[in-house]
């Protein structure tokens, strides 16, 4: 028998003595404090109005506030709710505050917490089916619920990952490994004389994910060539089509195209019925960037946002942005699994388990190893809405940024400066006049600033041909008309009160 | 002014009747439905040892219990919480069960899991300091607290990620980013006469994590060599420095080694002082995964277990496996944080704000945009229990595992395959006169079927030079000495009871 090294182990008498048991917190005193708890999160709920959307402090103020060393000895649990609410809440930025209306707003819902809540009592690790078979089983149906209601063809498999950034670090993966002659989970890019350049495809409004995904990849900045797009800001397919012809006559390699429904600036759309027609041609793998846009089409009469994403070989949309499930979840579909699957499976022997060859193991389609219970929080979601129900709420959102954009164009001092075709508003402020960009720039970022230096409401903005643009994003469940309404007042308060500062 | 293309929304008018308000749960209802979930958590956790730790079912059974189309009107909550007992908890594997020893047990304790509640109530992304600048500052703190509970250096700044898996793709993304020479970031690795190819070195008994990050990052699994380990499964580090000096006449360019304070299979420790000289000398990034075994630092008499981390450049603990807090939660510490935000650092306009200057961006760091308010419940577990407290459980857990090592090597039918550093076990049947290595794999995995058929207690397994190996892994707060006991009484019957079969 082999020789040990044993470790020489202290006795197990000095914990600390307000706490003599080992062990976790008693049952009895956990039940008692996750009533307060809850307690505290519903009083927060029906109290969110009464906190700004945005905190008054500095960078270190919270900081300040707590110890720079560790605690040696426990402290009851009514500390940390006091403190809670003295050091953490004034350090807050509400999300679910219904004046949150910067870059895309979203809802942790109520059922999206319970489910969330059970999730993370369970605490299990869903690598194998074997680990939690109802966590791998509940993720095959519910996310094939979610493809229904996308409209997305029964051939979209799907699984849960945690944003999209990871969504679509897998997607340009897979894509990469379908280059199969080019053998790169085996050999690797580095030093090869026989790899050429590799080139992505995406729109100048793609999303930051693509490139640092592409950085990830060692595909580097220079493998992503971005196309320009309209004047309503979609990506011009004549122009793609150029470039990879020209890529390919300077030896670089296409192999994927990223296109957006929903852009993080503007929501726009890009042509994917025109950007597939392309991809089958040139045998590129198709990744949409439904991000956020994708949930729309949950709405019967705006389904045809997907056009043309039947014919993606991958799409991530975030259930997690628009569809009232607590961050994270995101929800990637493809056509091609065993794609992902081939760039992706390593199974260590002490992951091996009997059922192999019957299931599906999800850790062998990503990166990550550790995979929580997300799909108890969809379920949840899906279940006590009801499609319709959700359907309903995105319309509503839908509708109050149709009427927020009619207000602003019907305003002689305001202007639109992209179409509306979901619940996300640019716009920015624009006097009769007024011709400078440079002036406009300084005046909306003037404005921008006023406007959330209230802490009453919060935007954020972007640039859109060097101009200074104002976002209005809607997608919290308790924003309501006269939300909006509000905005929309101190908007006009706080540009009025500029100019006549 | 912009022509709009607004499109045609339908009235809000055909929500379902059952819920005919639009918006979240009232709160009113998400009150009552908390106060319920937290009594049904609560109760799960008093009877948890009258469940099975392992389910008994087939593949499929539970997709067959849910319907294949989602509802289209909304249901009431109550069905939900029915359909939990109903169908997903006969699928679970009971990760809380005390007798959960396969893998790395793990708990998300009841202080973990209160924090985990608030983090989801406020369903912030702390992607910038403006989202939430309590996120960022309290992470900071908390790390930093941890970082002094393991003894790191000052200069070890930390941030949380979601899994070791992507903490270890971000620590070997910062050594390719630190060949500063090659421009991967701009320029990526493939289609390079420039580029050497690039080779880490790690042990042969490192994580799959590791080989994933490989092939993730366009290294290929050729781009990780596996050094050889002595007979107490540790990597040897004159093999490693050969291996670094004949990769370099070939022509490789060696970059990375990533040392490993607790490897899965055996818990082994990697000589991280003798692998630290080679990184200065050879100029290598070091990386440590601790993921596991760091946890035991918080331990005084086992802070020996970190020895020659502090000269490592970047180092992941999970206080999610073995530090109480629930699942997901990878820290990650780094000497060099400015060559991990050089390799992701990426702001598109619309992501700026005013303090940027002034503040830390978490986002800069990594991969992902969205973050979870994770530090939350760190923070919770830390204060709750006190270094003093958490220390006393882990070391608990090791008393438990020497006391199960000794029980095994008292016993003349079973041995112990590795040394016992931490709180897993690696053992195996080995009845006296049987030397057939084959025979004896057989009798083991049999063993381990029938241990784990009686669904009483969850033992994993591994191979360790082709020997199947048995691991019973300590490191839930539940587990106490009469489970461990238990689960030994279990596994001598059912030895017995295959021997006499």
């Amino acid at each position: 028998m082999r020789k040990l090294n044993i470790p020489i182990i202290m006795q197990s008498n000095t914990a600390n003595p307000a706490f003599p048991q080992l062990g976790d917190m008693p049952v009895s005193e956990f039940r008692r404090h996750a009533h307060q708890f809850v307690d505290w999160v519903a009083d927060y709920f029906e109290q969110i109005e009464q906190h700004p959307v945005l905190p008054n402090l500095n960078p270190g103020d919270v900081r300040a506030q707590l110890p720079t060393a560790p605690p040696l000895a426990g402290e009851p649990m009514e500390n940390l709710l006091a403190d809670v609410d003295r050091v953490i809440m004034p350090g807050m930025t509400h999300w679910n505050h219904p004046n949150f209306f910067a870059y895309f707003a979203i809802s942790g819902s109520g059922p999206g917490l319970l489910g969330e809540l059970l999730s993370d009592a369970f605490n299990i690790n869903g690598m194998l089916w074997k680990t939690c078979p109802a966590a791998t089983e509940l993720e095959q149906v519910t996310l094939d619920w979610l493809r229904q209601m996308l409209g997305l063809p029964q051939d979209f498999w799907g699984i849960i990952y945690d944003t999209a950034s990871i969504s679509t670090l897998h997607a340009i993966a897979a894509a990469r490994e379908q280059l199969a002659d080019l053998r790169i989970r085996a050999e690797g890019l580095a030093g090869r004389a026989d790899v050429p350049r590799l080139r992505l495809y995406t729109s100048e409004h793609a999303h930051s994910s693509i490139d640092k995904a592409a950085i990830t990849l060692g595909l580097g900045m220079a493998g992503v060539r971005k196309i320009p797009a309209d004047e309503n800001f979609r990506v011009r397919p004549e122009a793609l089509a150029a470039a990879i012809a020209e890529d390919r006559r300077h030896g670089w390699r296409p192999f994927c195209v990223v296109a957006n429904v929903g852009t993080t600036s503007t929501t726009s759309i890009d042509p994917v019925p025109a950007l597939a027609d392309i991809c089958e041609r040139e045998n590129l793998w198709l990744h949409v960037d439904a991000a956020y846009g994708g949930a729309a089409a949950v709405v019967p009469e705006m389904r045809h946002v997907l056009d043309g994403c039947n014919r993606a070989d991958s799409i991530v949309m975030n259930p997690h942005k628009w569809l009232f499930v607590p961050f994270d979840f995101s929800a990637f579909y493809t056509r091609k699994p065993e794609v992902l699957r081939r760039a992706f499976s390593l199974v260590p022997e002490y992951l091996r388990t009997a059922p192999d060859q019957h299931v599906e193991n999800l850790m062998d389609y990503g990166v990550q190893l550790g995979r929580r219970f997300r799909a108890l929080k969809l379920w949840f979601v899906i279940r006590y809405f009801g499609w319709d129900g959700i359907a309903a709420r995105i319309r509503e959102h839908i509708r109050l940024a149709q009427q927020f954009a009619g207000w602003v164009e019907a305003h002689p001092d305001f202007e639109c400066m992209a179409p509306t075709p979901f619940s996300l508003v640019c716009f920015r402020a624009h006097p009769p006049n007024w011709d400078d960009t440079e002036k406009l720039n300084r005046l909306n970022e003037k404005l921008l600033e006023a406007v959330n230096a209230t802490r009453e409401v919060f935007l954020s903005h972007t640039k859109l041909q060097d101009r200074y643009v104002l976002r209005l994003a809607i997608g919290n469940l308790r924003t309501e008309e006269h939300h909006v309404r509000r905005a929309w007042e101190l908007i006009k308060t706080q540009l009025m009160e500029i100019r006549t500062a």
